[in-house]
């Protein structure tokens, strides 16, 4: 599986680091080399985000202090690829999301909503707020809801916590609508991730920890795709009904040196 | 649809009184004498409701306080018919409900849960209790979800709310389980009403304001059923794809007047 790769996209949390590390972020043994490496090995990266708590910037700036190599213009995430299709189709949001990613939707009218975007909102997900979001949508003539991700859950400090996904599932079910999902798994992403790297999918890896949204997301764009048993990798992924990694690895770091050597 | 009638199952809110009007509680025009109309007719009659957000007690109470002529034991409401499932299986729930509610399910063992039950937690969906929820299910080998309902919303003073089937799914989705739907439009509770009042589905008609719990599941139980325009009716209800009511009527007093000229 490691054959005649031109590019890999790493998804960021659970495999560069691990969220529910005490302190809320310490670099995966092994990952911040394993960035330096893909680096000087001349191979194309890309990293490959759902993360929509923080602005990219903001992200990063964490990234970089915990030594990761990584810039804002190698991160492929959600709020950038809403803020082009709110754009596109005239599209004024009502915002269901992490006070910390407002400011990626600084310049998009919110004036008199005629849609509603959820990412994941964290303690933003209040009774109060989750209902104003569905009013705004059972108020619409024809609901458009966007959703940043379609995540089960993550791992925090303190515990699993529910990801955008079920909330999404929350206000789909109670206005009898189908939400657009950007970010992983929806194919749209994947590819525009992959025209970054300029990079087709068949010679592209995809390193992740989800193995619905990362694998089996990246694997439906054409590309190969590894779960590592870091992050939320739970041993029962690997009898997944539907989705099969092309291989699994212990972490990023090992991924990279079986990648490097097939160089 | 109004002949050889024997007995009138009734769902409450919406349909005897408005939950949305200001003070929060007034009967629909009618409703009261409506109520009083059917007793004095000799038909049976039931109360079906979905209402989890406080003892039948205490709902009870209100009911009368606003002039209904109702009694605890005319009132089949979900929380009583979860707790009969609870103890023939042996299951000790973690209780996402209204604190109003709690009480009964006094008799029950809640220690070391290995179930969730949902109902209508209204403020008690927080953020924080729909992830302690979500982590007991999960931390099962077989999750078991049992929610009290399956309504999309309702109608509150200050406008629509999401009700307990919103919850329901974004915890479906999370765990990957299907939840075990008691109250309306489960056949089982609609069954158990009518044993109540001893009367057959074919001579029994079924009044609601909702068309998919109260009008398609008595229908999907052999019943007649009526949708109110009152309550959370709304125009397009008449368009719905699936289900179709027997008639339609202005409100409860309305069909209590083509009833009974039938007898």
């Amino acid at each position: 599986w490691a054959r005649a790769v031109r590019g890999l996209l790493l998804d960021i949390s659970g495999v560069l680091y691990d969220s529910s590390a005490d302190g809320g972020g310490v670099p995966i043994a092994g990952s911040v080399e394993a960035v330096r490496r893909i680096k000087a090995s001349g191979l194309k990266l890309q990293f490959c985000t759902n993360e929509t708590q923080a602005t990219r910037e903001k992200f990063v700036k964490k990234l970089q202090g915990m030594g990761f190599d990584i810039s804002v213009a190698e991160v492929t995430a959600p709020a950038p690829a809403a803020c082009r299709i709110l754009k596109e189709r005239s599209l004024r949001p009502h915002l269901l999301v992490h006070n910390d990613l407002v400011p990626e939707f600084a310049e998009i009218d919110k004036t008199n909503p005629n849609c509603v975007v959820i990412g994941d909102a964290a303690e933003n997900f209040s009774y109060t707020n989750l209902n104003k979001a569905f009013q705004v949508l059972i108020g619409l003539e024809k609901p458009v809801l966007i959703s940043l991700g379609r995540g089960r859950y993550y791992k925090e400090t303190d515990g699993l916590k529910l990801d955008v996904g079920a909330y999404m599932k929350a206000l789909e079910y109670a206005c009898d609508v189908q939400a657009e999902v950007v970010g992983k798994p929806a194919k749209m992403f994947f590819e525009s991730a992959l025209a970054e790297m300029g990079v087709a999918p068949e010679q592209a890896i995809m390193i992740g920890d989800d193995i619905v949204n990362d694998v089996g997301g990246a694997q439906r764009c054409g590309m190969r795709a590894l779960q590592v048993r870091t992050g939320k990798y739970r041993p029962c992924d690997e009898k997944h009904p539907e989705v099969k990694p092309d291989a699994y690895v212990n972490n990023l770091a090992e991924a990279v040196d079986i990648i490097l050597q097939q160089l």
